[in-house]
């Protein structure tokens, strides 16, 4: 038999170093650097904690439904990310920018591909439902000089707080979305609708666990950008509804005050016409501004 | 619009002060206890190991697959939890016992209800495959007095490392399964084989980290028992084979030094004789010492 007394068997105590060691050899360097932090917390979070052994079972049957919810639509494992606020910080880790430039914030699951350019000037209603706003600005460096052949890929909610794809039997395919480019003056513009406020899904574990924690399920109102240009960081944000009442609770921690902006009202007949609005409208006015890539 | 300077949003810096205080209207104050806890540690993870926004999807991916593998014969999740050293931590504190006390391990998937009350003497290998083996012992209190009408919930892998309901084609229903009850003199007796060390799933998420971590999948050797008796606590245990190469390495960190034992092999016909055993044969002799139930 061993001398058992030489080997150090798990314990109270010695749980997480017990764990750490037996990875000692772990063929994948970064995969040990990952698991040696994860199991250090995670046994800090048992021991704060004292989880009962039903509490036990109860985290098992989250974290099984949790994936077990998800289908080639949703997926619950970004969300619970996405509301724990890790999505954020993730991005927040991999987008450090110089001072001035446009933060980013986080995708969200509405983006789409093969989505059709469109002219500067052209609307992204193809519906026409809900109140029309005139949606301009300019893409600069960080020096303030214009960005020439920009790509704007700009997508949103409508009227009622739904993406396109979310009603496919009510909005045309596309609706309120549109990929424009820059020309040498770095200004973009273009007609869209005010967009509102919604609730992410809310009919799961995430939803139950927000429900618990007596948290909102409800994003304030926003566009969504992508802003590419070669040599510049990809850029992924949101313009945030500054008149918004739910900016302070977004139950997906997307908003920095950077991005917030005025949500302006236009009662003004000569200038709805000279912009080719009806009148009155709503009018936002945002400048992009792109960090130099790495390398560049 | 709302003065944006009067709310702390989300940053790298206040990331999890961010989360945590919007849990403060909680009405489960439990689960905002445990959460907060969750949520120090898991932006800690992140802030330490700073992951790729590709390591994060990788992530994601990872935890989806781990509840879609699970049905109603697979528990990825509890297989994840035993194998992070979580499921024995929380046994652990739930079950701190008084020095002298037999302690507790992981009670493993392959426990089964329903299984027939057997006599005192009886053989639990119902195909008589496997080298003999004789278990026996007493159940005590901590005062090593006998422990009458307790309950001995037994059961174990074949001698080629599957349980009964793992080879339905193969081994009778219960094979190597039995309940037993104690008489006055608190001592316990049956019939077995040797068990054979085994290998945990390792054909999904959580046999991949594994091998990315160069851990082990194979348990050592060990058998099976739930022991319980009104006014103690429920003792779930193993006896494991202490000449097993595998005591260092078990996967689920369920070794205990207390609960290592000698399996003796014994050359002896006039014993085997009386003990109604073929010779040679293998012979494992331990007590378990039950602790006093709370309020007893």
């Amino acid at each position: 038999m061993q001398d058992i007394n030489e080997i150090a068997y798990f314990s109270e105590e010695n749980s997480a170093s017990t764990v750490i060691d037996r990875m000692k050899d772990a063929p994948n360097e970064r995969l040990k650097e990952v698991m040696t932090s994860v199991i250090l917390h995670l046994h800090a979070v048992i021991k704060e904690t004292e989880p009962t052994m039903a509490e036990w079972e109860q985290a098992i049957g989250f974290l099984t439904a949790t994936g077990q919810i998800c289908d080639d639509k949703r997926q619950e494992w970004i969300l619970l990310s996405d509301v724990l606020g890790i999505s954020m910080l993730v991005d927040e880790i991999n987008n450090r920018r110089a001072t001035g430039a446009t933060e980013n914030t986080v995708l969200g699951p509405f983006h789409v591909q093969g989505v059709p350019h469109r002219e500067m000037g052209d609307s992204i209603s193809d519906d026409g439902k809900g109140e029309p706003m005139f949606v301009h600005g300019r893409v600069l460096d960080t020096n303030g000089d214009p960005v020439d052949g920009a790509m704007i890929d700009a997508w949103q909610a409508s009227h009622d707080g739904f993406y396109d794809n979310q009603q496919p039997d009510v909005q045309p395919e596309h609706n309120l979305r549109g990929i424009f480019t820059t020309g040498p003056d770095g200004k973009y513009w273009y007609k869209a609708i005010k967009p509102a406020y919604y609730g992410i899904p809310n009919d799961g574990p995430v939803g139950q666990m927000l429900t618990g924690l007596g948290r909102s399920d409800v994003r304030p109102a926003h566009l969504h950008y992508i802003i590419g240009k070669e040599g510049y960081d990809l850029v992924t944000t949101h313009i945030f509804d500054g008149d918004d009442a739910n900016l302070s609770t977004d139950p997906v921690f997307g908003v920095r005050a950077s991005l917030i902006n005025k949500f302006n009202h236009v009662d003004d007949p000569q200038r709805a016409k000279d912009l080719g609005m009806p009148n009155p409208f709503w009018e936002v006015e945002t400048d992009f501004i792109l960090n130099p890539a790495k390398g560049s």
